[in-house]
């Protein structure tokens, strides 16, 4: 196990009818706030109502940043900066998923910032200081409620980058909230808890027991209500589990003393700054060609996986077997539960292939199970076509 | 699943020499600070005088409680909140175990209240308001270092209670500090451990796949790694994972949306009370008759007890078979690891069963997995003498 410091103070409030202590949180937090959210589906299925009643009540003045996108721009979050700016805004609350909390929270660090919000992105500045955020999350994915990450879009640049930004102040997930996320933002979400998980399971730091067995946790549990809740989207238990295991795939836990990968999130947004397809789509295609590029460079930890997350049985096989088992057995689950599998299912061909590989490494390698180079990062985006 | 609300602000800083780091944290809380300890071992493994040295060096003026008891008492604790308030301590560094950090909670509650401490403890009053608190663990056990319980013995009435008082601001965990710990403290640590995970797994809430798996992931790692810190105790890795697991054990993230039992303390509190026994070495003596007494709630609680953490082949047996065996699986851990396993290995007799039962269920029957009353409870005691 490395050292490590572990500290998130986001105070997570779940479960059913959890919105009424919102009126609390407000009293706490100043009488002006700005909403932030997305398309029209909090307002179709009355959490928007729901929500400005409950702020109104309390006493609040409402403003409001709506049309965030699915991958959020920085032109959206620089109009939500303004708004701020110009109102005197006390505090922030994101109602939406993961997207509307990215924009969320880039708006909450930049107000207070003299520089370009994008400089948080880009790596030329670390946020010092926020305004207070409360989040409703209405989509199990991104485990952004409990974290200070935050992706956004510069579409001026074609750039889509990873910020640290700010913890939620709190944040309320009900399961109910979630009921009517439509079928294939339901299996994107699927896909992205797993794939944080992935990204921190597949490791070479000896010594991590506790940690592999969180992650192999939050693995079977996501696999065993995936299907429970594309079959009955109201199954309430099946929701608030998936919900659950998405805020701890992604909220500090796993990879604590731990040295994690994240490469295949780098190619994915290289992947989605350049054709705008759903972050869990593209994830759900590149991560098993990934694991199948990489996986002799820890034979071991790819044979466990098989066994203990897929109950491959490893009687008669050679570790290798087991371990490529284990890989199609994650290939299989994505198709069984109607994910994208290759980059065609989007109409990506192979002309950009190097454009994107380019783009996922501007730094240079990717990646620590394998550090990737651009050419490596081509060849998985081939095997992914 | 319940409904919940988890927040857990601790910064939680582990690893080898990361005491360096308590430099900065001096310059943040405070000047004056009160270091809270226990016996000599601090003094004997040089844990002290680097202390000290860090504190003075970032140019604190350091004031000491010492000499805090294993079952830590009231009027040491009102020792220390009277040294705070005269001497206008600014914040309190716990530096030992659970009992040193339990009474520098009390201490850091009960400087700012104007009644007496006790009401915290015997649920008369909340806390409101509290001295910032820094932890440097030297024992895993009972988790104190990442939660806000305190257990304090009131010698004067006989009663040992647990209160809700305040989390630490940092704990400091480095595996290291725990080479030293005595082979008998290291056995009571790890049936503490262990004991935390039961309370909070044998439960009857439905749909909590996700609590459960990481309960057992707590216990199959402390399992693996009990002998190897008892053949060689100055296994950096092995003293890593178990006092990684101590922690994970009890702040908080186990008992979400679940509901729990903790009836097993109250009977060891009660123990303990009147006989001054190792916490650890009752919960080792009295849980496995606890688990007997009850199985029969939940049987197939304790089937998948016995089969996931304790690898009972459940072929060809009841379940009732295969829970008895998981239950008989605990107690010969216990008893191979070098745990007391019946009350007279503590010379208790049967004379005050009666009067320890009264003492464990003050307020009425205890726990939820079954509620027990003093008969129950009585009778526990009497199959574990």
């Amino acid at each position: 196990m490395n050292n490590f410091v572990y500290h998130n103070p986001t105070e997570l409030i779940f479960g059913k009818g959890q919105l009424s202590l919102l009126q609390e949180k407000a009293k706490q937090l100043g009488s002006t706030v700005l909403i932030v959210y997305g398309g029209g589906s909090i307002k179709r299925s009355g959490l928007y109502d729901k929500t400005v009643s409950l702020l109104q009540d309390a006493g609040c003045r409402v403003l409001e940043l709506p049309g965030v996108e699915p991958n959020p721009r920085l032109s959206t979050v620089k109009k939500g900066i303004e708004i701020c700016r110009q109102e005197g805004v006390d505090w922030i609350l994101a109602v939406g998923g993961g997207s509307v909390i990215d924009a969320a929270k880039a708006v909450a660090v930049g107000v207070p910032y003299e520089g370009d919000v994008w400089d948080f992105y880009s790596r030329v500045a670390q946020p010092q200081a926020a305004l207070p955020l409360g989040t409703v999350l209405t989509l199990a994915a991104t485990g952004s409620e409990m974290n200070r990450g935050s992706v956004v879009t510069n579409w001026e640049t074609q750039e889509k980058h990873g910020g640290t930004t700010t913890f939620p102040t709190f944040s309320i997930l009900d399961p109910e909230n979630t009921f009517t996320v439509p079928r294939d933002q339901t299996i994107y979400g699927i896909s992205d808890i797993m794939s944080h998980v992935f990204e921190q399971y597949f490791s070479h730091t000896p010594e991590i027991p506790l940690q592999t067995r969180f992650a192999e946790s939050i693995l079977k549990t996501v696999i065993e209500n995936a299907e429970r809740v594309l079959e009955n989207p109201e199954d309430y238990d099946a929701r608030a589990n998936i919900l659950y295991c998405g805020t701890m795939a992604l909220n500090g836990t796993l990879p604590v003393g731990v040295e994690t990968d994240w490469a295949t999130h780098s190619i994915e947004h290289a992947v989605s700054a350049i054709y705008d397809i759903p972050h869990g789509g593209g994830l759900a295609i590149i991560f098993p060609n990934w694991m199948r590029y990489v996986y002799r460079e820890n034979v071991a930890r790819f044979t466990r996986f098989a066994v203990e997350v897929w109950n491959v049985d490893p009687t008669g096989k050679s570790d290798e077997e087991v371990a490529l088992e284990g890989i199609a057995a994650v290939e299989a689950f994505f198709a069984r539960i109607g994910a994208p599998t290759r980059l065609a299912d989007y109409q990506i061909g192979d002309d950009k292939l190097q454009v994107m590989a380019e783009k996922a490494t501007p730094f240079g390698p990717i990646g620590s199970f394998k550090k990737l180079t651009s050419e490596d990062v081509a060849e998985i985006l081939r095997m992914s076509l």
